[in-house]
């Protein structure tokens, strides 16, 4: 649909106002070309010189002055109506069409004082722009505003419906560029539509950007009918308007008209759905901006085709410094802007510009939204200690650990109704967090069946977001953290590879935050709980088994990322609690769904937790570390099946070899065993020789591959006597027990590694040896035979 | 679009072959019931037993009707038409609904004798699925007839396409489920469509199956309304069809009108474009096929809806031990099949019924397209050694490394024009692969414009894939290999991180192939280039800096991966031949596109690429490893950067330490490093001390994340004596030194690090270090003012 300025419509706009809308852009535009080409001289009040042209030209012009025509249009509508809003710039890599119109606000001076609201404060303005020591050329966290770097294209339309999830008030503007629309996080997250409750939540208007190339490609969404194209918008549940044009004037009128007429159509669908309390899924507005690519820039250089072509992806012409011609092209392409009309002698923006932008935090560029840690609220949290369970004995009952959470889930939820959401793909009840729809049900604004009544746990109020896109609930939860929430995100252990990306350009995010970027305030972290972990993948198999998401964790830096392996349910409401309240990390909890053994109490799992690395005394039978050296050897474990299974090798250890003395050690917190230098949890060395001893045998149980274990204890006192039983790619069709016997996890085969490790056991004891692969052969067989295991091994009990 | 039975149509059927398509429908479902629930009694013959259960009942019952439902309504046209037809099952989980047709064609029984077509076989054919020692359930690689196991869902249409690229005759047809089509790979999949050429490749047939329900939730595309369904598809360019019902006689009918008119509508679109030879893109014909799921199962259990429900995802009803209610609901579920009129007294399918398959090559499960590696021809080689640098002296010219392999490649693709594809996210051009444009443009079929004409490149019958969406591109190559074609991928090494679980899937379906599959012939190997590496990120940045990508291949099986670095052009042109050439794994090759220098004549190239590592003689002023323990240090080096980096430390400490003796070592094959028991290629303990001498320091520079380097080399001898530098996640806005001295890879702090790490150095050198400090402190400063390097280290050479 086109909403021309000729259609009689309530929006039309006065001929003075677009020009003072214009005069706006072009100083926008004249800054984004300053800022990739200038070093100095910014207004060109003297004859341009090579010498005052960046050396290296870098940054992105292309979407640059799309970018900053949206804003301004933003500006008026956000003075008209007071609007509080928001913007993404999907292009990221266009970040000089964000900088300079939040520098023309007075934002970015506001924030870096020494990038003043004159020629001096625009020279380094300019300068710092994609030069060492100053900023990227993308919407970084350094920038104002910014919640979306855009670097890595695809989450943009996913981290605004993130930012307008319970923010009623919020206009969340973001536009997607037709390269990045081409991504598959983003062509999936337009359903995002389906989960935005019109009472609830805020608005998400989305502009797609027909830039009409990539880097020296044409996109294909501007190589289709427009019929197709509007079809394709319809058919994802919105009511697309078309802007389309090169001409200035002419497109000022139609984007003015057009955005106004959005607006004014989100307004209403919200009065609507607010006044008569029904929450149904309208036809949101979106809106497709069709501008030729490098928009007002060079039309041709060197006989080639640039603005409106691939040309202008990045810098229209180079070679500035041996090239006079396009040195003087530079020259006439800045000042067709008319810098003199634009800025005074001092280098400000002429106070009748000044006026068009909004005041103060209604500013894009100083909204407290794209800066959530200041609006964040803490959760209210419930005692984790009241959802203790009772574990008698160490090792004598079962439970699902990741249920129990689900209890302590569900009361955080009950007491944080507005900021707190949970998210997993289609596998909240599969994970055991039913318990949670006893206070919310799943998000569901699409259409309802009489049969959902009976177990769907649909409604358009519900905080459960559920829906099988990885990428759209770990970009949803991004933009809901990044806007000052909370929240748990929650999947399949081998399918957490599907987001590493998303994790990696998070974890950035919050690294360069915390180091670089003070003024932005803490975030709540991103909490990632692994389940259907590789050791219950009985029917799925081999596909299913990958544990290595946390090896992409440990690879981000030490200030930002934590990994916790809780081995019960009190440890899992430990650790679950403690990462809730925590700020600005990723923590990544890896906990199975299915029945485990309990092995401490709620005070002792807090102990535990608190230390991330302890002797289980009740385990062990050396002198618990009292005095050095006591153990002949440790049995260590990382991970709930895993200590299960050394648990069970030190019990037949003790009945095969009364003398000989284990200590039990589990590991919580990752991160202890590196060291100290390398994180800030890392135990010291003297620490980790007291537990793990200097110098005797370390059989090692972990949960993923063993060679992680090796990379983060390396720079330990003999590392090569740890060694470590783990994952390594033996899997099919399973029974639980053949598959740890498979991957030498099991208890038989940590038997037989503490045999041939300890050297007073090696000769005596080849019967035991021997026995120990009787009984692989044997529990091998019966699941052959049966498809499960022997009874007496699924219900093992740590017999003292 | 709905083509309904009453309509007057060309294909209307006669009822008798509908009920005989009907009875081996109902055979399909009963083996489909069969294989979940049953280890024997497999027709039912004697009253079902609890025992004759399976004691854990594992599965996916909801889709298999559906899947089979198609798959027999598309034998019926390959008898007709004699289609050259593969299927490819989204929704793989439901393999039952693909194994059942499999095994009544007799493919099954072929290639597994003991699976054999009568009771018996029935019986163990029953007993194995999701079975220890058995198949999975999904459409595993042991699956006769898949190309995509459907376990991690949103490749498959991806994958569907890039079976029928450059294969003119081929039919394929792929279920994609309502589960999957909410994924971002999927959704943005679709658009494959803008790829495909009507007269060179042969065509998809996407039939998305509104099965209606995940496991536990509606889908989103079930859940809107029909206007929104069909506009959506016909804004991807598709013309959707509709069958929609769930009385199997009516839907029988619907679906063989609507398949028969999609394939005679493929066939005029072919042959239009055939015959006039103009490649222009049409409508393609998709179906939406809505059924209830689980369809023709139980309709309710314990008075829960099933049918139609996410309830019947999985198993429908479970605790048939102890329930005889349970059990006697499988007897009459089973028998309402009337498996008496489906087999005869043997077990055998009826010959009527057994009638209705295709015969020999034609039956999916045999389509030699779904077994690639029969059909794949040796690529037709150039020799390499015609692109070979002219080298000169090592380390005196720089080239583009990726640019020389380039040309090399164009000449692959000239050679082989029908099998032989590059696949690329946009950055053909960039990583500096242009010179393949000599030869094929960018495969394109969406708009063209005037302005392509000047440097765009398209053309319908383009060999290049370009899409900015790194997981189709992924997917199709995917495809492209597995039906027995070659191909090579390029891609932004940070963004690689983005298709890390696409490799997991590929890399264990190559695994178990290899171990478990010897009928399914060696298929070419998945060729990966990393380039725009995280040591080139000028403007780009931190969010740009990630070389994990290897970490998570270094995980998977040492059978099916190889990791390349190779130091320059000869090097990458050698690993790059030797690739093309091998089949069964993936290749990851890691190589900037920016000018690097030259070391080594292409004969010295074979044979340092030969082995892997080596020691380079003319960069050390040790004896060479003629006798053991001769140099001071070793300074080993592993990727182009550091290599440099790594020899112009070098330089400097013979310059510095006349007398200090450094051995250097490259290091081009990562798995070297690895011991022989843990990867094919690791070298032997007593190899690696050769090389490394098995005490002194060892300082290696490595490419990537160090502790990669730490974990590869844990069992060596005194591995904590290598001191690995790496990129340790410290990068902003840099110049390349910037970078590199930011993370300690630049040859100041190498020079550093063998004063501290070689005793003799260790106190007579502080002036050495002193002024290694002050070059780091001046190379900065100059680089902040003046936003470049130095001109001297830019253009630095091997001085010796």
């Amino acid at each position: 649909m086109v909403i021309t300025p000729e259609s009689s419509n309530p929006y039309s706009i006065q001929q003075e106002e677009l020009q003072k809308i214009d005069a706006y852009w072009r100083a926008c535009n004249y800054l984004a070309a300053g800022m990739i080409y200038l070093r100095s001289n910014p207004l060109l009040k003297e004859p341009l010189q090579p010498d005052q042209v960046k050396n290296r030209l870098l940054g992105h012009w292309g979407s640059s002055p799309g970018l900053s025509f949206v804003y301004v249009h933003l500006n008026r509508l956000i003075k008209k109506y007071d609007l509080n809003a928001i913007y993404l710039a999907g292009p990221g890599h266009g970040a000089p069409g964000v900088l300079a119109p939040v520098y023309l606000e007075g934002t970015y001076s506001e924030i870096y004082p020494n990038m003043s609201e004159d020629e001096e404060g625009m020279r380094r303005f300019f300068k710092q722009f994609s030069f060492p020591g100053g900023i990227g050329s993308h919407c970084t966290p350094e920038t104002p505003g910014s919640i979306h770097e855009g670097g890595e294209l695809g989450y943009s339309l996913s981290h605004a419906y993130g930012a307008a999830f319970d923010n009623p008030d919020l206009l969340v503007t973001v536009m997607v560029g037709d390269g990045e629309a081409e991504t598959g996080p983003l062509a999936t997250a337009w359903h995002s539509n389906k989960f935005l409750n019109p009472i609830r939540d805020g608005a998400v208007l989305p502009i797609l950007h027909l830039n009409g190339y990539k880097i020296a490609n044409p996109t294909i969404l501007s190589r289709i009918s427009r019929e197709e194209l509007e079809d394709l918008f319809k058919g994802y549940g919105y009511t697309p308007y078309v802007v389309e044009g090169e001409d200035p004037t002419t497109m000022h009128h139609l984007m003015a008209n057009t955005l106004e007429h959005c607006v004014n159509e989100i307004h209403a669908i919200q009065e609507e759905a607010r006044t008569t309390g029904v929450a149904k899924r309208p036809r949101w507005p979106m809106i497709i901006l069709r501008t030729p690519k490098g928009w007002t820039g060079p039309k041709e250089v060197d006989g080639h085709k640039v603005e409106g072509f691939w040309r202008s992806h990045q810098v229209p012409m180079g070679g500035l410094h041996h090239n006079p011609e396009h040195l003087q092209m530079l020259v006439d392409w800045m000042k067709g802007y008319k810098p003199e009309e634009l800025f005074d002698e001092k280098g400000s923006l002429i106070p009748e510009l000044k006026a068009l932008s909004p005041k103060g935090h209604r500013r894009m560029g100083a909204n407290p939204h794209a800066n959530g840690g200041i609006l964040r609220k803490k959760l209210k949290m419930p005692d984790f200690r009241d959802y203790a369970v009772d574990i008698g004995r160490p090792g004598s009952i079962e439970m699902e650990n990741t249920k129990v959470m689900a209890y302590f889930l569900r009361d955080v939820m009950r007491n944080n109704m507005t900021n707190f959401r949970l998210f997993g793909p289609d596998e909240t009840a599969s994970n055991r967090l039913h318990p949670v729809y006893e206070v919310t049900k799943k998000t569901w604004l699409a259409d309802f069946l009489p049969e959902d009544e009976d177990g769907s746990e649909l409604s358009p109020d519900g905080r459960v977001m559920e829906m099988l896109s990885e990428h759209t609930l770990e970009g949803w939860l991004e933009g809901y953290l990044l806007t000052g929430r909370h929240g748990f995100f929650h999947t399949y252990e081998a399918f957490a590879h599907v987001i590493d990306s998303m994790f990696n350009q998070h974890a950035k995010w919050l690294d360069i935050c915390k180091k670089e970027v003070p003024w932005r305030a803490p975030i709540s972290s991103l909490n990632i709980l692994l389940s259907s972990v590789v050791w219950r993948q009985d029917h799925n198999g081999f596909s299913h088994q990958d544990p290595g998401f946390v090896d992409l964790v440990t690879n981000k830096s030490a200030d930002v990322v934590r990994v916790y392996f809780p081995p019960d349910a009190n440890c899992l409401l430990s650790v679950t609690d403690h990462c809730l309240r925590s700020t600005d990390y990723v923590n990544v909890i890896v906990a199975d769904k299915q029945s485990h053994l309990q092995y401490l109490t709620i005070e002792d799992a807090v102990k535990h937790c608190t230390k991330g690395i302890g002797i289980w005394e009740w385990a062990s039978n050396d002198d618990c570390g009292k005095e050095p050296d006591i153990p002949d050897v440790v049995m260590a474990s990382c991970g709930d099946i895993p200590t299960r299974e050394a648990l069970a090798a030190t019990a037949i250890l003790r009945e095969e070899f009364p003398d000989l003395k284990v200590r039990f050690i589990n590991v919580v917190d990752l991160f202890k065993l590196q060291s100290e230098g390398e994180h800030p949890h890392g135990l010291s060395n003297r620490d980790f020789d007291t537990l793990f001893t200097p110098d005797k045998p370390v059989v090692f149980n972990f949960h993923g591959y063993p060679w992680l274990i090796h990379k983060l204890v390396y720079r330990r006192t003999n590392q090569d006597r740890i060694h470590v039983r783990g994952y390594k790619e033996e899997g099919n069709i399973n029974t639980p027990l053949e598959l740890a016997i498979h991957n030498q996890i099991d208890r038989f085969n940590l038997v037989i590694d503490v045999i041939n490790y300890v050297p007073k056991l090696r000769s005596a004891a080849a019967y035991v040896k021997e026995r120990m692969k009787n009984e692989i052969i044997d529990h091998l067989h019966y699941a052959y035979d049966h498809g499960i295991d022997k009874p007496e091994m699924v219900h093992w009990k740590w017999p003292y």
